[in-house]
């Protein structure tokens, strides 16, 4: 760790090439595939959270839009194809430096079936949402204020931060929103 | 560069201790600091497009929430406060792996001054805004379809893609909104 030149902070520089590794947060992108009243879902093969359900998404690699990072990685989950929509929720996960987007989705067709980082893919409704096996808060949120927003009929950008306090105890806290659930 | 295990794609692997060090987009995010019908904005001291009017912001940082970037970046360029408020535009710009994120913020008082990276600050209403000196395309996008919402009384999320071409022309692809100027 060294303060390279016109910086004002400690980066990680390789002591060969003097390169400085920048350690900036990553952006995760899922999206809200949606059929009728229904969404689909994916559980987990992998870890962390294997067995669990969640909404397709996952890491935006470089040379794409965020658009097009929750449709790649709708059809490497669920090899599903769909029509990404608007932005519908933005969460800070301070502590492990993500940003993390979810964007409403249509699904275009129902050919959908398990990808390689899946166990099953199904669509559910509202009432048949497995609230208790759902791999991230975040995802939890995001399918809470969906469908409160579903009910309203018009859709509105939740953002929220989300860090660890002193006692790793983990802190929910929307920035722009009443949460409507716990 | 080599594929680490479990992985599908090459990536920078320190041939030493096989460190992975992923090369993800950055987020870059800027405030758009109100006072009435003014909007501050700060002529840059550094390149690129040093000399050029720009909103406050800069690249987002470990430990800390996008809206945290708002304003931590407007104290830096700007020596401003803001109560940072809604997401206003998202811009994909591909070609440089960023993700752009600008909010809507009011300017909290009058005692701005110019930061060590910033020749100059001041507030601007629409018709004195230096079209032909902002520095990016994204700002000037930015404060033009602002300017549009402010007159229609309701504001939008915007997105859009900026990408360069096979002969490195720069294109610019609104993604949910028709571009109200050019």
């Amino acid at each position: 760790m060294s303060i390279p030149p016109g910086e004002d902070r400690h980066r990680h520089v390789c002591g060969e090439c003097a390169t400085v590794h920048y350690l900036n947060p990553r952006v995760v992108v899922c999206a809200i595939p949606v059929w009728g009243d229904q969404i689909l879902l994916c559980r987990r093969a992998i870890e962390p959270r294997v067995g669990l359900w969640t909404l397709p998404g996952g890491f935006m690699e470089n040379d794409e839009a965020t658009h097009q990072t929750a449709a790649r990685e709708t059809v490497e989950e669920a090899c599903a194809r769909i029509k990404v929509g608007e932005l519908f929720a933005l969460f800070n996960i301070i502590h492990i430096n993500q940003v993390q987007l979810f964007f409403r989705a249509e699904l275009l067709d129902l050919d959908f079936a398990p990808g390689p980082e899946s166990l099953e893919t199904a669509l559910f409704r509202e009432a048949e949402i497995p609230w208790d096996e759902i791999a991230f808060p975040a995802v939890a949120t995001t399918l809470k204020e969906y469908f409160a927003d579903v009910a309203k009929g018009s859709f509105q950008l939740r953002m929220a931060d989300i860090a660890l306090d002193a006692h790793q105890k983990r802190l929910f806290k929307p920035v722009n929103f009443v949460q409507a659930h716990e």
